[in-house]
């Protein structure tokens, strides 16, 4: 039988890794030569996870062919959110939580999405399907992944389903749901010690929408103001990287875990879809956006409307 | 709540209509005020069917817009497959058996997709896992899909767990699945009295491939010679579809359901993919494809790498 790659997109964050490591698991144990692989290192945030149950990072891939692979995704389907030479690969299943978009397949395939908060909640579902048990150190990471999709449950993408899947998993796992998860947020917001290229690349994806590509970027804090008093150095890079990588548009999302708003900064054109998207100002290059968390359910939906309207 | 649709593709076939009945019971036993409706008016064997447990066609519906309403679609993805304005609509879920492609959504959505040979099997699966009982005028037309897709189960998209769901149903049916199935089959081998415009739109879908569009029509029969006798016809019916509908190259596969066989008769260009695809030769515009009865699994596939590769 061929090996099967299992991974997460790129920019990998707690629930791209450990819902490929879940899933992989799973695979495993209904007798699948599967291997859990990520398209980047773990963040900070993921690193706390893994080493807190005792998981190694994923091994990191950049293509498909040198791998000999058929491959499985979870949170994420579209090609530009994978690995490079996607378009080649013969993929066997998707499990996600994301709308469907840039995505294709020539065979018919197992597809499971479902719109809760987290990929790992579904995939403690088909654990369940399928009456395997999820290992300990398993149930860690899943947990961690909801903890992090969902901001702690305060995200506005975090269903009941999320919420009863943490806790059954915290349980699985042993840990105390609330100060451990606000523990590894935590572990997540250390942006001091990054460059500004860095804090660009921690949690991105792009988008494209109508005939232009738009990068949005997520950081987590607990306290903007860090943040937004490197701006000019932030701004100066969002530009870069549009020059660079062909990004039209750039926004960056600055979220607060605590208060749970978020405080944008732009670069690129055209603006005035952010404007009219989020029906907002935009003063120095930023915006405040009250009770805005989650990149998949308040700004690219609202985005995609803006941009395809 | 908004009220919901619930349909298969155009030019719907039994699993088309089968699992857009079943799916909207479903979903109304769940709660979600939805309706079955379809995209045309059933074929012979699909009529067969509906007649035979009782059932009453559903309503055809030629608009999202006019209904103000939103969608979950089964059997099919693929948008110039959908209706009319389909992606004006709000897709709520999608249950399906076939590749993705030409699929987007602006937000997160249920996905349903597995491998299997009919999408009838899938919701069967659906209804056990929300532990709803399937009616037994229900599980009759799901079972019919089921029979129609996989041909008595000799198509090579066949799985195990389609027989095993027909058995299941067949009970719960209360018919005898051999007798009835080919009863059912050789209902929709009718054409003798369709025009060729007919014969081409029975069970037809489109299929954008590289730059080009390509037609790919499927007829059951029993005896490919009383085709094949009005293949002049057919050949010119086909050319003028190609011009009027702007198709680049169209595929009419013959298929007869006791020696599970297709021939193909081919209109339009490049003829040297379907050549390429098959590897055959066209002679007289027909080529035969032994053991050759699903478009999904032994011909979309192998034109899509011609046409691709």
């Amino acid at each position: 039988m061929t090996k099967v790659l299992v991974f997460g997109h790129q920019n990998p964050d707690t629930d791209a890794i450990g819902a490929a490591i879940a899933f992989a698991n799973l695979q495993k144990e209904l007798g699948v030569d599967a291997e859990a692989v990520a398209l980047g290192e773990p963040n900070e945030e993921t690193q706390y996870a893994l080493d807190h149950f005792g998981l190694t990072a994923p091994r990191v891939v950049e293509s498909v062919e040198t791998e000999a692979a058929d491959v499985m995704l979870v949170d994420h389907n579209e090609f530009q959110q994978s690995i490079s030479d996607i378009e080649a690969a013969n993929i066997l299943a998707v499990v996600d939580h994301h709308r469907i978009a840039n995505f294709q397949t020539a065979d018919p395939l197992y597809y499971r999405a479902e719109p809760v908060g987290c990929t790992s909640t579904i995939v403690l579902k088909l654990y369940k399907e399928k009456n395997v048990a999820v290992p300990k150190e398993i149930a860690g990471i899943m947990l961690s992944a909801i903890v992090s999709d969902t901001l702690l449950f305060k995200s506005p993408t975090c269903t009941e389903e999320d919420v009863a899947a943490a806790r059954e998993l915290a349980e699985a796992a042993d840990v105390d749901l609330d100060s451990y998860g606000l523990a590894m947020l935590k572990a997540g917001t250390n942006l001091a010690d990054k460059s500004e290229a860095e804090l660009l690349d921690l949690d991105a994806k792009s988008f494209p929408m109508a005939d232009k590509t738009v990068r949005v970027a997520q950081v987590n804090t607990v306290d903007l103001d860090e943040v937004f008093a490197r701006q000019e150095a932030l701004k100066a890079a969002m530009v870069a990287e549009n020059a660079e990588k062909g990004y039209d548009l750039f926004l960056l999302l600055v979220t607060n875990i605590l208060n749970s708003d978020s405080e944008l900064l732009v670069a690129g054109e055209p603006r005035e879809k952010v404007i009219e998207a989020f029906n907002v100002q935009l003063v120095d290059d930023r915006a405040f956006l009250p009770g805005v968390v989650s990149r998949k359910k308040q700004v690219v939906p609202q985005l995609t409307a803006a941009f395809e309207g």
